[in-house]
């Protein structure tokens, strides 16, 4: 493995061998294999998790980390190609990608949906030129698109509760104050369908996934044997569900229109998840969510706080697949 | 020891006990003792001495730090229990605490007083909402009421001073643009008073210190053997001293109105220290600050720059003390 | 060495010396040459390349570092003898850079030029009096008028180029949206006139060099065999150069008057560099840039991203030669 960009990618045996890789390295630390190795992490976009999380992965397998985040400290980054550079970036990633990963082993790039152009967006085409850019193992730490690292956390998750194929998987939309990225609902959506899952996106009138992502989820649900439908009827989308995994997202109707897609998503503000939400899902229907989530607005303290969810072990999973894809990454090269 | 909260919560024993082992580091080094450990520092307010000397303490013990710093590449964090979160923070601490201890193996965290309510503040409702939330062992970098790294670290300055209990020890209000926090005072008063100090607070009307704050450092005097007294009269209070420790603080009568706040400190300009502050002390009166310090506002350069300054031996202290606060706190455990 | 401020300092043999150790620690890794040791990286100003080298070599050299940039994380540091700190600095280098120095092994700081006051920039006021304050080894990452990291990776890639002595060496002023300091043309023309090039600094009208720096190349050309001079005739500048070093800098006429200074440089905004500057010039002349460049205002895309173009290597030998520095500085010695 060379880069780990889009889990969806991944034969399933390649998922399944790094899940059983990030097992390993919990029942047996490998406190020095990353010895000496140094991973870049460049972010154009903010973090808790995935920030501290690959930091705290390296150094348990004994590297170190290189932040940095334009803007903060660093020169701000122009991406396009044949900008003339007479704004704010001083710098253009050409230089600042190829330059940054010469001194490093591994680089992990965040960079978020430029957010005005969906179909430029969905071919993820500001994270792939940087890609070209990097020379060495690339993580995608979250692109316009996609979350791997996220997802195969969450796949770990579903392992740990013992969520079998083909449980019911419900991805629902939830309220938000802004319109966010489509990151997560894709990379969620296409991690389920790939696992086999019986796959239900749950959304008001207005925020249907775009159909790539949904064709793409379909494509890997026949492999996998899975499903994946999509409603506007919570009642049916719960019927039986096992998970619960709530996101919030922008509607792709008004992408790059701030102004309508407000005023769309306002009439959706009772779409926080509590209780009585599960009425009809199976007794031991798990919530979860990717984090950072806004309590009670987009769900409620009880919910979270309750014996249904999850978050905190799909956050921790975090940590401990990303020493799994840092590893495979990693080790088995020579300095 | 689990955590380091509250210096007073110590025994004189363990304070000893502490001291010793910064010493024995000092040393005989132990660049090995941490290897693998990372400890999570997370700052919700400005450091110098603390997120570098904690860093340095850790590397030099062999672990391995990850900053993180809410509103500045990572995401602002919500406190309060039951909060709508529709404003500007994305994540609330009941999320963001465990996660981040969840990949550490130990958390350190400074959170500055919120402010607005003397009682709230002086329950450390804040720091103490989010100390419950963390299962691994915990440092205080400070909080509303509180800072004990900095509280020990002087207390081995005054050891490598050998200020002997009972030597009278003046902790003296100045001046400053704005209404800084109590933390300092309230810990160095307690610290002073625990090590069985003849302690005076000296500060003009309107700024002496919250009445549980004298009641504790009067309990701790009573087991040490110190005493505690509080004047407006600088040349009784410096009669005879053998420490002037400087700090700047808001006034508790206004706790909250910054109009009114400044209105009465810009009647206490003139507190600034001086050299003829020390007319009456003892000739080797030594003159202690926690940094940082504004020159020619709080302290004049001649003192800053003088032979009674030991402010450079304090920082430095910090390092050392933290270094057996981790070491006490981590060394032992298995990973 | 104890210190590596200005390169012009340094003997001819002890630049060699330096650029061998580079080389030998290329070929013959050293991983565990600095463990236990600590960098203290203090940066006034933004840095993508200096940030991520010295933390990326450092941590190659098995040793670690700390990053403090004031007024993101840490408190705005005032530099001037005897300030009234009443505005927004909390403090003063006479505190800051001591106390940060204990905790470290050796110190780096970036500090731009002041840009007000040319003849106090010229000599270097605020970098060395900060560096006084510093006990511990020192890196310049950057001052006022000099860049000394950069300019012995260039001499590395110069030598890596086979560009023998006395090839034609032309600086350029290139177009900028702003006014940039004079550190790299500077330490460029220095480093250049050192190494015993033919130097010719090409620039319009106004942006002249001034005489301190252009006297201080004139006699290091003298020890070297090389030569100095200037003009604004590119033809001439260009004919048979072997190198051109691009490089952006605000006018000396107009030191600290930016409306001055923007409509005079206005002008010259046709001094972007594209291929039909090098018609004159050697067929396989090289382009060099210290980075960060602005595409298409200061530099062509085809320039960059032809064949002359070596900016990435420049790049990359920043870490490779300050692997030699942090060796040369802290190696020998004993924790």
């Amino acid at each position: 493995m060379k880069r780990f960009i889009d889990l969806a990618t991944l034969q399933r045996d390649e998922v399944l061998d790094l899940l059983a890789l990030a097992q390993r390295l919990q029942d047996k630390p490998e406190p020095a294999a990353l010895a000496g190795r140094i991973l870049g992490l460049l972010f154009f976009d903010p973090s808790l998790r995935t920030l501290s999380s690959m930091q705290a992965g390296m150094a348990r397998l004994g590297g170190q980390s290189v932040v940095i985040s334009p803007g903060q400290g660093t020169w701000r980054l122009e991406w396009r190609d044949g900008a003339v550079m007479n704004g704010n970036a001083a710098e253009h990633v050409r230089e600042g990608i190829p330059v940054l990963a010469s001194y490093c082993d591994a680089l992990g790039i965040r960079a978020f949906a430029d957010g005005s152009n969906l179909a430029e967006d969905l071919s993820e085409t500001r994270f792939m030129s940087m890609a070209e850019l990097c020379e060495k193992p690339l993580i995608n730490l979250e692109s316009a698109m996609n979350h791997p690292c996220q997802a195969l956390a969450d796949w770990r998750t579903l392992d740990q509760l013992q969520v079998a194929p083909p449980a019911r998987f419900v991805l629902s939309w939830v309220h938000h104050p802004r319109a966010l990225p489509l990151a997560v609902p894709a990379a969620t959506l296409t991690m389920a369908a790939q696992r086999g899952m019986e796959v239900v996106v749950l959304r008001p009138e207005g925020y249907a996934l775009p159909e790539p992502l949904m064709a793409k989820a379909r494509r890997l649900a026949e492999v996998s044997g899975g499903s994946v439908s999509e409603t506007d009827d919570r009642a049916a989308a719960m019927a039986g569900a096992q998970v619960l995994y709530a996101k919030e997202w922008g509607s792709p109707l008004h992408y790059g229109d701030a102004e309508a897609e407000a005023a769309l998503r306002a009439r959706h503000s009772n779409w926080m998840v509590t209780e009585d939400w599960f009425a009809g899902a199976r007794s031991d229907c798990h919530f979860m969510h990717c984090l950072p989530v806004r309590r009670n607005v987009a769900v409620a303290d009880a919910v979270l706080d309750g014996a249904r969810s999850v978050v905190r072990q799909e956050a921790h999973n975090r940590m401990v697949v990303q020493m799994a894809i840092l590893h495979r990454l990693l080790a088995r090269r020579t300095l």
